[in-house]
């Protein structure tokens, strides 16, 4: 950590930092340069020593120098983490695919269309039942009903199911259906939940919330892998911008980045991220391209007449179409699906 | 809604539009104009009818023109809401001040800041006692303990006691120490959340998300009505943006804008707005200025010794003169502090 | 153009608006909603009728149905544009690629470079002469000199010259040494340069500012093509959003976007849009998956030793890498590098 | 200068940092941590040397201690700039109010409302005769005539005349008709056009950019500073964000942030600042109590036949009614207008 102090920081103030990080149990360094101070300190811990050197007199910023996550990173762990359950491996050579409607709807809805991603190439079924809907008037999903029909769905096809939870008195419940807990974007930050579903033993996948950096994102998985939980993969699925084209923007540099800092695998939701059916699947391409381990994918037998998210979803056409353009990309960056 | 057809949309496509707005109930009225055509759907509900238009052949996009919220409307409640609890007023002629630690941390901490801020004009007392961290290896508040302190400060002082739900197993615990239940930024979306804080019947504190627009803010808001709780405070506390050189950006055009479009009272949190200490007076005062009902600020016998947000947090002379410049300001737009 | 009525809005506000529409030469219909009233302007033109219309009394909003672009869409002009100069294609079915380094530092340093991207795949030659920096205390580039090194360099190999004017008093000068005019992110909306560069017949490398909507590109690009110089291409290099761990986010989904809405080639720069050596190669994949028409690339003999832009440039091993890399994956979308 | 080295970074790596920051012609120091090592460059100059050293091998970062700016910097001149020109004091105990049209449009147009405003408090006239428009098919102003019509007004009412100067060549004309040289927003990185403001040596308005940083637009402050030009006054005037209740979002912690860190005044423009007649008032109160030198506002006779941006004009009626507020919050805060 870099105690910057002001310029005209008197001697007083310079030596009254010195001594709050050696009663933090770290070493200080003083560097006296030609227009201002500053003072290391050395044995840095990841637990907010920060802001108590930051609120000192005479003090202009503190430059943390460690990452504050550590379980996550490659420091720590260098090979990649792979997740494995029932159809579904993501992190190792093949490009995992997990697709399904926004919604569970209905009994023939759900099980034809399951069937239909597992022959296209899909090792993951998504459907939300218990799904967090902006507005209290929009439909808020079947719940324990949808979960039955996502267990039949997974019964028929080997296909692992993969949905949100939305309240850690949840978990147990969800448990009994699901293969994997989904922790939606607006509750990236909810650490009762992240708690929750790290506690499970479930594999957990964690999209990024929509103004969540890199950072935030690496410590919100902290809190799961915290739990003893390995299993956790990351989902970009875009984050707020002033652009207006597209509902959120993606931004696919996340992915070589979260590549280089974690061995955690790291999914891609092009849905979400553009918004729009119509980018989905070039977006799908370029998520592969870039070295995502996976693509999430809302595909519905029929987006017009979709209970929640149609103007983002793909029919059955257009999916298996985007399945073999992104198997071309795949295989030219040495992947597959 | 209107219902924007593309260029050359086809007759075919026109109709079935059409067809699609009758069987959900609504007259259609089709204008064709010189470039392109769009059908206006007249009786528009607000229960997400947009997206089973947006996604039919032909439309480019569709419209909406009426707000998605209603019970947070003035277009359905006139008058002003005013949140009355202890010696906290919110809504009315005096600007609330809701003053006191980030975290609660000692008796003697928070006994002592509670005599202080209830001297210099405040009539709420904020502190942590369950705190959502960013980090897992940061300090998560007192718990339980840290609520009795809160009630013992209050039963000294009268102060209402204004302290923040993370999960909604713990309202019903936090419902026998607190008068207001806040819900803070990172939880605006927690649906689940929200509504057990509305059936507690408690005045409810809802924190601007950082990335929430104003529409995803009132459906938040709504939530919480929905459950026939009417005393939901609104508070901005600054958003995510490119800038750096604070911790948020603080948009205080939200105030009037909420003023305009909603019955529920506004306050301003100039301490997470800004992030930084030097410039909390500043925004205090400005806030006051642009019609704020109330402040919400962090302030600590000894910012630097405190266990969180000492960065941001006023110590007990700064506050004396916050409120003091404060005052004036008021009085310049006709309230009062 | 839809004018929204506020509700409540009285019978002679309506009539007032309805009698401004047909001042200016539209036809109206009024369609009365359930909740307010709606006016319709039919033949709506793009030139800023919308304002006449928004701050009438009783008005809450207008909403446009027009794109407010015309020359720049592909209504007006369906098939492909491609930029053809020297050994650069843009817009067929090769991926063009401009590649060089930030700055023209010396003669040695820009005629290896030229010979080196040449044999390795490049079309064009980027290099600034006229550099726009941050600081005053930046190099600011050779000037004239770099311009005749640049000529020396395509002589020598034929490419296309690429380098940025920065003032419409440059424009004849450099218009002796180049081949293509940039104009650069900072200047998208100077519009007496776009209009100089335009006039000037030479092909233009229009950069999307780091704030602009894809509205505001494809303005900027028609105030080109409004000169009647119709060899413009578009060029995605990042924008300002709150991600601090690149330089600007990398939005790709701008390049389906532009590739539905615009005739006009679109080119990509991963390595403004990273800002990090180490991110670009996966960048510029994901790029050409994407669909992008062209890559630009910063490429220098030794990026530790660069005058400017080190810190985002590949050397030459990278490059050649890269160009591999990216080729595999161009033939994966049916396109050749 | 703080050279952050990988974890496990060799010896080698870090004997080639030492070397490179003394061939640089500063010292340097080693800090080994305990997880990693930093060098410490000790004699940073502000002219980018972080780029030699960031693409080294084994660097994780640099971090700059220096503020890039110098001129502009509090470090440099404590004392206050303060503009004056004609009836136009900027930086004094008087909040200047600079009022008038978006657009020169009329005679008659601008000398009425030149009057007026002089009458109701403004020192300065604004009002642009050269208008950047987003779309090239919108009003470009009336030009040199503009120029004209706005001398005249200056003459009959003794305000300061503060218009737009969009190209370098344009200066020396304008500067025959102008008291102030307005830099626009889109043009606040054109840096030939901060030069050649600069050597007109009359006062220049720079606003800031709609996505640029503090250190950005001080550092476009500091191109006009070079010049030996100190008549420099910054405009904040929104920036671009997600908010899309507001045109702009109108941070004003830039105010206090600037009092801190330079000696240039401060101006907002609450009518861009916010894009919303109806919220202007509001929030020039709230720049009036933030520490703002001045306002920068749109006011015309007739806002719905404004022929550029009427929907974020007061009338004069309102505009009466602003200073009127506007005034007591400034004695509230112990200034005048």
């Amino acid at each position: 950590m870099i105690v910057v102090m002001k310029p005209g920081a008197s001697q007083g103030q310079i030596d009254h930092v010195v001594e709050r990080i050696e009663q933090l149990g770290l070493r200080s360094h003083v560097i006296v340069g030609t227009e201002l101070t500053v003072v290391a300190a050395i044995g840095e811990k990841r637990d907010g020593t920060k802001q108590a050197l930051e609120t000192a007199d005479g003090v202009d910023k503190v430059v943390p120098i460690l990452a504050p996550y550590k379980m996550a990173s490659t420091e720590v762990k260098k090979e990649k983490t792979v997740v494995r359950t029932r159809s579904l491996e993501v992190g190792g050579k093949p490009i995992a695919v997990i697709a399904g409607p926004c919604s569970v709807e209905s009994r023939e809805q759900i099980l034809g269309i399951a069937k239909f991603v597992k022959e296209n190439g899909a090792g993951g079924l998504r459907g939300g039942a218990f799904k967090p809907r902006t507005s209290p008037y929009s439909f808020q999903g079947l719940k324990e009903k949808g979960l039955e029909l996502l267990a039949e769905a997974r019964e028929q096809t080997g296909l692992a199911v993969v949905t949100e939870v939305m309240a850690p008195e949840h978990v147990p419940m969800l448990a009994e259906y699901t293969d994997v807990l989904q922790i939606g974007a607006r509750n990236m930050q909810n650490y009762p939940l992240l708690e929750a579903a790290g506690e499970s033993g479930l594999p957990v996948l964690l999209k990024r919330g929509p103004s969540a950096t890199m950072e935030e994102f690496l410590l919100a998985a902290e809190y799961v892998l915290k739990t003893g939980n390995q299993q956790v993969m990351l989902c970009e699925r875009g984050i707020r911008t002033f652009e207006d084209h597209t509902r959120f923007t993606l931004p696919l540099a996340t992915v070589p980045y979260l590549q280089q800092h974690t061995h955690l695998p790291v999914i891609v939701d092009p849905s979400h991220g553009t918004g729009k059916t119509g980018l989905v699947t070039a977006m799908a391409r370029a998520a592969v391209a870039a070295g995502a381990d996976g693509l999430m994918v809302e595909v519905h037998p029929n987006p017009e007449k979709a209970l929640s998210d149609g103007f983002q979803t793909l029919n059955p056409d257009a999916f298996r179409q985007m399945i073999a353009e992104c198997r071309r990309v795949a295989q030219a960056v040495d992947r597959l699906i």
